[in-house]
């Protein structure tokens, strides 16, 4: 294997592959990434055997091959080159030589047999998105994805793909996140019902370019991402989604819609003075008066909060308890400058939207206050 | 106490005093803000006893007074409250109230009486020093202090002024960093031999305005710094700073020339192969040969580095080691294009400073290599 690739092109790549190198791992081949020089090119690949991640840098390839070499001392050692051309060379025992004006590393390599087999997607369902409505739709779901690992399906966000209607959603138990969006094409080949885990998509967030066309494949166990030179491809999560939704209120007879930042942050500066025992944490407490939502909070320590922000009330008015962080996730997924909050009666789930789209909906459990 | 001030000057201002308010403590007033509404200005103090932080903040007082609040909370309250005037007033009870449009918050406070004692440093000596000279002293010398609680004394800065010269030193048993400057004015009152606390300086680098010019007042026991409206007062270490320069060789037959910045990128990229063994962490060889500086590391697990420098070299050539990282703190501090690398043998001290400029030098043990 002997190539010529420039700095900021291997760079480039190898900040997107190390995201996925595993950073706890037994195997030794998992903390490595493997380089395959190919015609033309020089295709990187990290898994850690959920997650695995593909980038593409363009390079002159005098000889093809391919080996495993440690992931980020390589990445942090490219990283501090100077641009240019960076020569790479490796032996038939897998050691690296890689050369720059002034400077020579010998890398110890492995042998790229002991790299875990790619992961092959068989296209059951083949969705195309726009990247920016990707970007969105993940923006509001991943934050109310569970990190509880007792209930592994809810730590991942569950896609469904009817025709040309995507639907994410993700809940934590506390909270339920639910984008609805429009695709332009529909759905190739069968509807889409998968639980992607959230820490998959968070890379898949960070990966998305800022436009353009991205392409999501899914077969039965795996979901495969195509994000512009980057593929990305995560195991799914087994089991069935908890219909959550059938939980909910479907009528919210209290509306009250209030400026959506005004309203955020009113919470977030009233949270500052939420009790800080534990028992009681972030607790905020919201009065829906004519005219007007109040934002309480009280710390027997510290001291009291009272936040008002302006509102057109229509129902009946009452005293609710919120955990702030909730209700601020929620706030903060909204776009719309003005958002409807929606409630039952303080021990049920209230709902936030935007008042201009309908592209999105939280629900979020009241705390009980005495 | 009662008084009006824009939000941007108080958040600023708490920003300053929240820096020196003690994180662990079991005196409750240190963990809080003491605030004293002055004529025509608000005065913010904090102090953790080692280090004492006061800010003014311009206000329209309506009532003299002053009163204890809780530190962090109130510097993030008022970081999040929207631009504007606030109003603050404080009952009897020490109670205070923050107002400002629709917020509207009570803070417990505690009677300043509970406050310590403020700081008053008797001027012993006085020094002036232009704001920028003394951020190049502070950063060549502040990375060279010690951790080590075991020798107090070298975790703070010997700072000696005669006449209008001032000479800055810090070591930490492995390298020692010296930053000698001409002042403006020669210093009033006594010359100064005293020790202050590398964390108080660490506040001052922060804390210095980009330029003017600013004052040390010092007396037997603190210094005060006065940077632009902050005053810094800090205790000095107890002690004599021994006399490290006598350890260290006067002559170095070995003179190396070397541009600073490809030196140092060489030192970096090749401590990345260094060996991750701890008794040999971050070791890498210098050999000085005709015409260039090979700089080399190996770790028998990761691989091997050479970097290449080109180097004017008068003398004896030899193979030193040393631990990356000092070395590169070292170069670092160095702001001419080409250093002087200056050795003896390679077991003792080598010397590095800027070929242009004799305002600091750092020397640096070597590590015994077989």
């Amino acid at each position: 294997m002997r190539l010529t690739i420039d700095q900021s092109d291997l760079h480039a790549a190898l900040q997107v592959a190390s995201r996925a190198v595993a950073t706890r791992t037994t195997l030794a081949a998992l903390s490595g990434i493997l380089l395959v020089a190919e015609p033309e090119q020089l295709r990187l690949v990290a898994t850690d055997l959920e997650m695995t991640v593909e980038a593409l840098a363009p390079a002159r390839v005098q000889e093809e091959g391919s080996v495993i070499l440690p992931g980020r001392h390589l990445a942090e050692l490219v990283r501090r080159l100077p641009p240019g051309e960076v020569q790479l060379e490796v032996d038939p025992g897998h050691r690296a030589r890689l050369l720059q004006h002034r400077s020579r590393f010998t890398l110890h390599g492995m042998d790229p047999a002991a790299f875990p087999a790619l992961p092959r997607v068989g296209a059951g369902s083949t969705v195309l998105f726009d990247n920016a409505v990707m970007r969105h739709v993940l923006r509001r779901t991943t934050m109310a994805v569970s990190t509880d690992e007792s209930r592994p399906i809810l730590t991942g966000v569950s896609f469904r793909v009817e025709g040309d209607r995507l639907e994410a959603l993700a809940t934590d138990g506390f909270r339920i996140a639910a984008s609805r969006v429009t695709l332009e094409r529909p759905v190739e080949g069968q509807p889409v019902d998968a639980v992607i885990p959230g820490r998959s998509l968070a890379e898949v967030a960070r990966l998305l370019p800022d436009e353009g066309i991205g392409r999501l494949i899914l077969d039965d166990t795996q979901a495969g991402f195509q994000l512009g030179e980057v593929r990305l491809i995560s195991r799914l999560l087994e089991g069935t989604y908890p219909r959550v939704l059938d939980l909910v209120p479907s009528q919210y007879p209290t509306r009250v819609q209030v400026p959506t930042r005004a309203f955020q942050e009113a919470c977030e500066r009233a949270a500052l003075l939420s009790d800080t025992r534990q028992a009681a944490r972030w607790l905020i407490r919201l009065t829906v008066e004519p005219g007007r939502l109040v934002v309480t909070a009280s710390d027997p320590e510290l001291g009291e909060a009272r936040e008002e922000v302006p509102a057109q009330v229509d129902g009946e008015g009452m005293t609710i308890g919120f955990n702030a962080r909730y209700l601020v996730d929620g706030l903060k997924a909204i776009d719309s400058d003005e958002v409807l909050f929606e409630l039952t009666d303080p021990l049920k789930a209230s709902r936030l939207r935007g008042v201009a789209s309908d592209d999105f909906f939280y629900i979020v459990l009241p705390v009980k206050i005495s």
